[in-house]
């Protein structure tokens, strides 16, 4: 059964009305006119309600019905049509890129994005990936591409897909053998190629498809730095704008995936009849071959791997509402002190609980993170002063690994521990968390698996502009821990997060070491593990943050107030948090300073066995 | 697609020629004359050929044709009956309960099971539940009883399960609603209630199936005391033993899971017309109401623990050997530290080699633990020595807790590694780790919950004998640890198994500080994490003590033996293991030492956000 669409607002708008500053956010000239604080619970609740009524019915038939090739053409769920022409037509979706239409700040479309990702996971990727398209060429495109293209993407009546990944090239994509031929047209090319994994790469909510696809123009040079992107729709586009014939694109088949089974994630097959057109976006590889076709595309994917943690926390979030509600609602079990009382919730039972806190304190600390990280993409756009913007921008390079790849490292256990709270049911496809665990799966993989996020955060962000990135962004880190030193109420959450802190410091010295004495390997192979540390370190003192200002919200309200529980929870959470999970980072930091080779030293053969 | 039967034997043939004394349990009187040292590499190699050849091709046949019903029937892929009548026919089953046979030891029959479950994991309990049934009519039915229903067990033509949960008694057997009313005839039983959950519930691979169901006996005690335990055939039985029409028996559903698909796990109805005779196995309730169920059933459930921790294992082994050829196959990428050099097959790739690795370790040090307990299975029921039988016995109560929930938590994880290694085709039903994931997740919950299996293990076994017997089972590893100790090759392993040690005698002592102090909330609250504490020192001693032997026997033969590999393999997971695991104990430790409370703390209207 589909995930039933349990996501409470409430976290969302403490997020947004009390911890992190959104009137500064709004005060920006993008936002001013169109938005004030006052408008931020309207939006939720609209945001929310469009979830619960259009999308999340959407989920089970998704589930039950994948997407299918049948006669060349993929099929999906009738009902996906329906929702997706409510969210593009109601402005939820591509059409906020257009900003003179009072575009949403990106901290508010997380929260509103991260309802639709809960409400049918399948379903988002059809919107999310016309936005991430669109926004490629409302950035680099040229007058006339825009004038083709933009205003059916915005409106949603066109959708868009990215096309990287070939069979033979996925996490390197300097290895793509698609080619690009000139034309006597300036600009147009005749693409030839085979793309795979293409999310949303082929359906029949939208008239048209317009594929954003990495090309090498014969001639170019080889690697990631001959790449070329190109506007290549499935259908010619003629100079009215209208649909004018095929473009030489066949969906030649479509994934059979465990999960996001309503996903159309499709294999792309460009000009077999040697027909199909597509247009350079920016300008053609320079004398060297040199072409610019990955730098364009990394706008796009920094912003697919934001969207990829928010979708592992949203899949996490509905997961944890489920079982917490299962929980309260299933009878089972005597307490262990008195087994002659009644039979009770299964909330009660300590265990119960304990996994309960486990998946609603991750999903609290890996929140903060992710819109902390999207308060500062607003800042960096938005922001008057360019200080601050390239202060911003700094943040978010450091924090999008970590949100991309903590994210979706957690989910699985954490919906591995939903299933666990539903016993035996949560096995059933009749109950909602097995496809939550299905589904969360690629989310690790997709969009550079998390191995390549732990190599860019300790081989580019750490060395960004000779680390002076890092250390602004470490430095600000350290200042948040400080802000609990003299707090007695978190005395305890203070010393274990400055011991973690230092153990960091111990990690990235203990790298350094590793560095100079030229034992190159020892990096990547504890990569995966200081991304962790880095994630845990930092979600510790955020979620800490949260909770210094929910303490004092629940000592001034008092306990018969309806929000003590919330906010005396967030408390909890942080504790949680800090006292069990941070410690794991002075586990890690002792293992890392011990070195073990195992790994490298095993001989090849013995994984023979 | 199902998993490919990848499955190498030497890590058994290991375990079985070289690491454990198989020839003390082949010198007992019960194996001594039907097998020899020199039978062990045949039987292995007959079973693994049974596996690849007759029962692996059933797998995906399973997972794509799940177990349904229809006009009242369960439909069972076709393929699974040939394979079942096979494994039956060719004394691979049932028929190794009987002793007069020439049955294999239970340290045998563990490696045989581990290759028929990873084989097709959905298939194994058709013969698995059979065997567990008849178990209990072997060593509690009266000469009846065991005349009319045993014959047919063993050779497999009648089927057997095990019937305790109904709908609202799972964890919680003790409140059981099915129930049982005498009839004229003694011993014999009406039999009314619903049962669901059933393992190979219903099927049309026998001609009959015979339930052994808990229920209570009008007028017998509440709670767990007053349960007992009834044979239900499916269909009745005349004297001469054959079939006689009905016994209102009626399969009313079957469960849509997320795995073991073909598995048909059943909810069944017995008596809606009042006509389902039970005969009730043993004695009836005392003159206090006290019955003999749970107890006899408890006999079953200890092996169903052992072998749910054999299925965790062999699903996560063969996810690992598939991973490990799709690692050595898939070329992707160059070194990170020469750009330009050729392409290499993924498993060069540091990260790829710390998960195989990672997968690899856990699975020998998972199966070091599991065959240990096999060991002294045998030894428990066989030895002529009293005092041994007696020993064995207590260290396989300690241990039974450790292999069902320890194998059964660790799977999940490693098989999302798995996933991990294949990338994007990890996430593709084409490929076959998905499936493992899939079908891996119930070895958590059933047969007692892993918090049960925690509950057990510092409820029950720490205290059983005033805690004489984990005393001893304690001190048996102690000396494992301390035959390390003046090994220079495993110096440091010796270091952490040594602070490992004494860090959970620690976590032994707060608990013991708990209970004193009247904190009897913090000894659950810690169960689950104790638990696995418990089973990564006790893990790690066993895969150091295999690694001492290997590392000699690569000493001995040299690089160039076609055996080095292995040998060296088997050094190095075992540093692995210890190095990145064991220390975990450490940090949980200290955890545990500063005893937060926040689980307990938060209120419970806190779930709802």
């Amino acid at each position: 059964m589909a995930a039933n669409f349990l996501m409470p607002t409430r976290d969302h708008q403490f997020i947004l009305k009390e911890w992190l500053p959104l009137e500064q956010i709004l005060s920006y000239e993008a936002f001013s006119e169109a938005y004030s604080m006052d408008d931020v619970d309207m939006i939720l609740e609209q945001a929310h309600k469009m979830c619960r009524e259009i999308i999340a019915p959407t989920n089970e038939d998704g589930d039950k019905n994948p997407a299918h090739l049948a006669d060349g053409k993929v099929i999906l769920p009738e009902s996906f049509k329906e929702a997706y022409d409510f969210v593009q037509e109601n402005g939820w979706g591509t059409s906020n890129l257009d900003t003179d239409e009072g575009a949403l700040p990106e901290l508010l479309m997380t929260a509103v994005n991260e309802f639709v990702i809960g409400a049918n996971p399948a379903f988002a990727p059809y919107v999310g990936a016309t936005t991430g398209s669109a926004k490629l060429i409302q950035t680099f495109g040229d007058n006339r591409q825009k004038e083709i293209f933009l205003p059916k993407m915005l409106e949603g009546a066109w959708s868009g897909t990215m096309c990287l990944t070939e069979p033979n090239a996925g996490s390197d994509v300097g290895d793509i053998t698609t080619k690009a031929f000139p034309t006597e047209t300036p600009g147009a090319y005749k693409i030839k190629g085979t793309k795979c994994f293409i999310t949303a790469g082929d359906h029949n909510l939208t008239e048209n498809i317009i594929h954003l696809l990495l090309a090498r123009i014969e001639s170019a040079a080889p690697g990631t730095k001959g790449i070329s992107l190109f506007i290549v729709p499935k259908f010619r586009v003629d100079n009215e704008g209208n649909i004018a014939g095929s473009n030489d694109v066949t969906c030649v088949g479509v994934e059979h995936k465990m999960g996001l089974k309503a996903s159309a994630t499709a294999m792309l097959s460009f000009g077999d009849n040697n027909d199909c057109i597509g247009y350079l976006l920016g300008d053609p590889p320079d004398e060297n071959g040199k072409a610019k076709g990955m730098a364009q595309m990394f706008q796009m994917m920094n912003g697919a791997r934001y969207e990829t943690g928010l979708m592992a926390l949203a899949v996490s979030a509905v997961a944890y509402h489920n079982a917490a509600q299962y929980a309260r609602e299933r009878i089972q079990g005597r307490p262990l002190t008195n087994p002659k009382s009644d039979r009770l919730p299964i909330v009660k039972h300590t265990d119960v609980r304990r996994m309960l806190m486990n998946m609603k304190a991750h999903n609290e600390a890996v929140r903060a993170m992710i819109y902390k990280t999207g308060f500062m993409l607003d800042m960096q756009h938005h922001d008057p002063d360019e200080g601050k913007r390239k202060m911003a921008a700094a943040y978010v390079d450091v924090s999008t690994p970590l949100v991309k790849a903590y994210a979706s490292d957690v989910v699985w256990p954490l919906t591995g521990e939903a299933i666990q709270v539903y016993g035996g049911y949560g096995f059933s496809e009749e109950y909602p968390v097995a496809q939550s665990a299905r589904d969360c799966k690629i989310y690790s993989i997709w969009e550079g698996t998390n191995y390549i996020q732990a190599l860019d955060l300790i081989g580019r962000k750490w060395t960004m502009k000779n680390g002076e990135v890092f250390k602004a962004w470490m430095k600000d880190l350290k200042q948040t821990i400080e802000s609990f030193s003299d707090n007695p109420e978190f005395a305890k959450e203070y010393a274990i997060l400055s011991e973690a802190y230092k153990a960091y410091r111990g990690i990235q010295q203990k790298t350094m070491e590793f560095y100079m004495q030229q034992q190159f390997n020892l990096l990547p192979l504890f990569a995966t593990r200081i991304l962790h540390c880095t994630a845990k370190l930092y979600c510790g003192a955020l979620i800490t943050d949260q909770a210094v200002l929910a303490a004092g919200k629940a000592a001034e309200l008092g306990e018969d107030h309806f929000d003590y529980a919330f906010y005396r929870g967030k408390v909890e959470a942080a504790r949680y948090y800090v006292r069990n999970i941070v410690p794991e980072v002075m586990c890690t930091a002792r293992i890392i300073a011990e070195a073990d080779t195992s790994v490298l030293d095993v001989p090849e053969e013995a994984f023979n066995f």
